[in-house]
């Protein structure tokens, strides 16, 4: 999920931070005329996230480009995989190229990644969920990645959700104060998050009336006794210390979401590369 | 080396992008005029790369607030070494926190890793460089993280340079012609690269007059070889198929530069916080 | 509740609209040296929004203007009261004096509205709502108007709630099917509303398991039905044909919510003006 | 007389105010392939404004949707009158709906009221004019919308105009001076205007020379007089309280013009709606 | 006449377009806590345009910096003359130094051009005009510096007057038909012009009431003659093939003004330098 | 050499200065519905530059606009050559004219201009190149131009080339230490000037190992003496007080490149203009 409209705002800066002045080699080497067929490929197997949006990248930066995609974000495929073909203006093609690349090898690089976590927890009531912690500039496309690799979203952003921490506890004496003003002028459609380190929050958390309880940084035996004081009531958030090592197990207290940066800030680009149709 | 100017700019998106409407919960949750004091530190060994622009990130938001940065990009820190100060109002520096984090954890966890790469081949004349290939937004800031962690920059974009490739050697003829066409409007200052896959191309680019001669995964065998041919007449770029594993050999060969697109792909951000100070 | 940092974005605009090439009376007519001492003073009764809004507008402007407000957003205000006094190079103050004054009118003009709907269902359990038709531009700002005048939000903008409608439903193949199909995907902080038509949707909606069920345009032996079918179990926003003679009515049938446009698409600026202090 | 080109900057601006992040409805309930066919339809009598730039909207967020506009700018129609066919992607007409009513909408809304206070005045020599009273960010748009009522536009924005008004005269030290001083760079096609609030004060403009003498707040009686001393010589701008029960007894007097804000300032958006085509 | 806000927004074009990445040379050359002290001065006799637009340059890269300006705008100064001071951190000063010296020659270039034209034409009642043959993107700072050099402007930009050409009227039909079309909604502070190129259309044009009429490429003679048969009653503009060795003869024809595009299309930049103050 | 995907963001920002608000003449003057057959000519013999970016500007405004281009940039012509023929809705071609007319009228006068200095150094070995003394928000456009008039660029910007100026060398305490520090971190395929006011500069500028030395003011025995030092070791560029009655004996001297701020800074604008096809 993630708007086109918005996604070309952001490919207009990024071809202008990387082409500058002008792709000097493409005018210097290559007539204007020319054109090439080219096409996109897996070099390793990989979950197929941003595609569509690479594809805008060689539309966006020249609208002659005759771009065909293969394959849908969310894909499972092998190396070898041709994702897109790219047909015309050779200049056009070059220029853009080295962006539309990046942004597709940091996408599915995502998914795969997620894609790991979410398989380390099959088969219980746990939904993966992410962070806000994404890179700057790039946090709509890289939480539709996470979706792409099996993950949910939490928030999109500071606006998109209410989220009370330990300081907001603090700054307004309780969880109970700090509900009620967050109730004043919450709006309809968003939901409240509490975060709980200890158990006795759990249960102010619910008797205060949240949406969402956060339990940050719990051991697996408080996680499930939480579960157990919750008893579906709310939906339950575990976060912190995630890893693949660990989140099977968390899993298992019957927490509804675990959440982790690691998707997003762990993520490796994989290997995919242009080349020349011949 | 980046510019502050040009990140204002960058800071702006970065801030759009993560408050939307409005932080709903430090406008909900804390009274307009309640002020906080916190600080910023390392929660694991890391070489700092982007504290200012951290701290940017708090004063662009709220130019009210008092940001004290207390290391300097390419400093190595330990763990539980505070970074900055950041005091004031307290909605602020929590609605500007996490973009501010963000930022200073990818840029640090770049210059970690260069760091990494950079050890590897202490002792031989070959530099780490890096490549085009960073998160489509953040290429100014993460080719100043690679310098941060000892790395030096290839080129910024693509008018900054000319890279003659193995498809524009195709289209143009072989390397003489290509770099007599590159010639014609070459701007002044602007340094030529070709790209050889095979050693009698070195020996092409030597004689068309280059300035930098790019081995492209070639073996150690005849990196050596192409170095001994080239005398010190220009430069020599290693490239392909780099890792840790791999580097040290490859420096020894005597090139001039190393390049690898990991330390931007494959960097991982690092742990830092914020904390209240109490 | 609404984002400084993004008002001075929309302040950016709005000065370049009315301005343009330069104030040239102001220009004309006024030193560049000459001060001046103004004030802006309500000339009706009216509830403020947006006061520190048109004091941003002034400083923006000109960062050496000195404006000092006196009351704060949400304050029930009688004729002749001064809301700011402004000081400092003449030409500044009247070149942004009619931005200024256009935002605190419109704005001042919907928290007038809104109080009036509000009082006219003082004493029940329902909260007066506001919706998505605000004037193109000034969304984040009209909605904060909403609650100066004791409205709540519903959704801010398309990426913060989901709304269910008689098209997705009838394009589903029903409620049940078409909460299933968000469900897949929903951000976790996020709520999901179903409009209802008829009261059997109310069951379904029910059963599908929803968080808000908006009943649309029914009669108000209809709503009371629905309330009691709900019995508390989800949130109930009343919507459709929604008038001060009519929401009294309305909001005693036990709804939680009621909804109209009128309050932003029917509001009058009110008149406030900027006079010399003389 | 609007310019399309600066419209679609800022219809950018309004979707992108209302998508945000995306529109989570439409991308949750409708699948990407799946097409529609809608029209917008005047639900009450109105007088067309700004169905062109509504279906710019459609076409600007997707330019393969087929937005077909059957009546223009300017129109009287009916309730039920079909305003344009909007076919193709359903996510894409739904997605921007609400951001191509809300403007049509408030521009008919400000056509309409144009109207009726056109219709007091019909039969004198009096044209109405509008201010610069209009929303922030919708001065182009809302000053068309005065047209297509009947209506004429005074000044666009600072640079298109010169108006002297009472503190402008005050610091110059009086009318002559005060024009004298104004004549000295005034571009060649800017008219001046010069404010007057007693009778003596239009003698000394005509004296001055002024294009325009604007009478504020002045009784029937002293604009009688002033139009007799003006004799046609220059245009006289009647301006300040003006209302549906006095302008008609204004307009009597024989002034040029009557200016009025509360056709920007109190008028109501018109009920247009969008419906599916079944 | 031009806008200091406005100007901001150019300015940050400007550096972004020089700077892109960063000053590479100041960067590694010059520590980041080196001051210095430096002074722009002028190196050949100049009339002074931009001097403040100049010392904004400084200003908005580095708000820190300390910029004494001490001329002021139409000053006609010697070489040698120092016009500013410009002091502290010492890379600010040099990145910035190129575009705050590339506007001020461009704009002090016009004004001195100007004032040779104006001086041509000294003692008769003609005053020189600009035109609309500005450099893309420098219209209002242009004009200005027209200004500077004793010039008037024409009109702004197409917003700013209405100009009838041989097109329009073969349109409509001759010139009786076009003046009553552009009046239909022709803005009530913009004024009307037509270009005639013969004399029987100077009086049709009078007849049909326009506020200027423009002689285009007319004979010394037929511009006499037109001047006795507007005899005052409308404002007259000259056009077409002025230059310094005609212009003081067309001036005496009576014209209120003259205009050519040489001032701003034939202007070269004067030579200002910035030196170390050592 | 320039990027198209950039100069449209240009043409924006160009067609918004022009227009404003709207193009009054056009939309008052000529219906909706016209259409127009335009043809742009050369009215003085000339060599083209931008011809393709007066065509953008009418396609960008209009893309409806048939535009048909019968020269290359490069191409000299002689008056009366049709550079392009300009079909379409005869509103939207009046409307865009002048921007598309200034621009290419602009370039092609600095082209003009370009050509009068290479033609003077023919025969020798010596380029001309140009330097950053552009006007502010047209240095790619500029630069381009240059080259249709024969030159070769220097630097684009700040962030393309090194270039270590006399203040430089004195703040690091010799040539020696100048090259040293910035050594450190120069982009590879980046490019190292030095500026030299004396032969004993040029002589450490060798040893130190610079790409390019820059003879700055010296005389033409001085520049003969250290083209013989350099023995085509590095490149050298000659640069101040260039000019047409000077250039052919400096390029005599042996030097590989001439530099001069002229062909920018004293370029008047060629006379190119739009006329209707009857």
């Amino acid at each position: 999920m993630y708007d086109v409209f918005q996604t070309d705002r952001l490919i207009d800066l990024w071809l202008t931070e990387d082409i500058g002045y002008c792709d000097l080699t493409a005018q210097l080497m290559i007539e204007a005329h020319e054109t090439g067929a080219f096409y996109m490929n897996a070099r390793e197997p990989l979950i197929v996230a941003g595609i569509d949006v690479a594809a805008r990248v060689f539309r966006r930066y020249d609208s002659t480009l005759d771009v065909v995609v293969h394959v849908k974000d969310g894909d499972k495929v092998g190396p070898g995989t041709v994702l897109a073909d790219v047909r015309g203006n050779a200049r056009s093609v070059l220029t853009a190229e080295r962006t539309a690349l990046n942004i597709v090898q940091r996408l599915s690089g995502i998914a795969n990644l997620t894609a790991q976590y979410v398989a380390a927890i099959a088969g219980t009531r746990a939904r993966l969920i992410d962070t806000r912690k994404t890179m700057p500039g790039l946090r709509m496309l890289e939480k539709h990645a996470v979706t792409c690799g099996g993950g949910l979203n939490h928030r999109l952003g500071l606006d998109t959700g209410v989220m009370i921490k330990d300081n907001h506890i603090a700054v307004c004496g309780g969880i109970a104060k700090a509900v009620q003003r967050a109730r004043r002028q919450l709006p309809v459609l968003t939901k409240l998050e509490v975060e709980c380190d200890r158990l006795e929050q759990v249960g102010e958390a619910l008797e205060a009336g949240v949406d969402v309880i956060m339990l940050d940084n719990m051991s697996i035996e408080d996680m499930t006794r939480a579960v157990e004081m919750v008893g579906g009531r709310v939906q339950i958030e575990a976060s912190g210390g995630i890893s693949l090592a660990t989140i099977g197990a968390i899993a298992k207290t019957g927490v509804d979401y675990i959440s982790t940066s690691k998707i997003n800030q762990a993520a490796s680009c994989v290997d995919i590369g242009l080349d020349d149709t011949k």
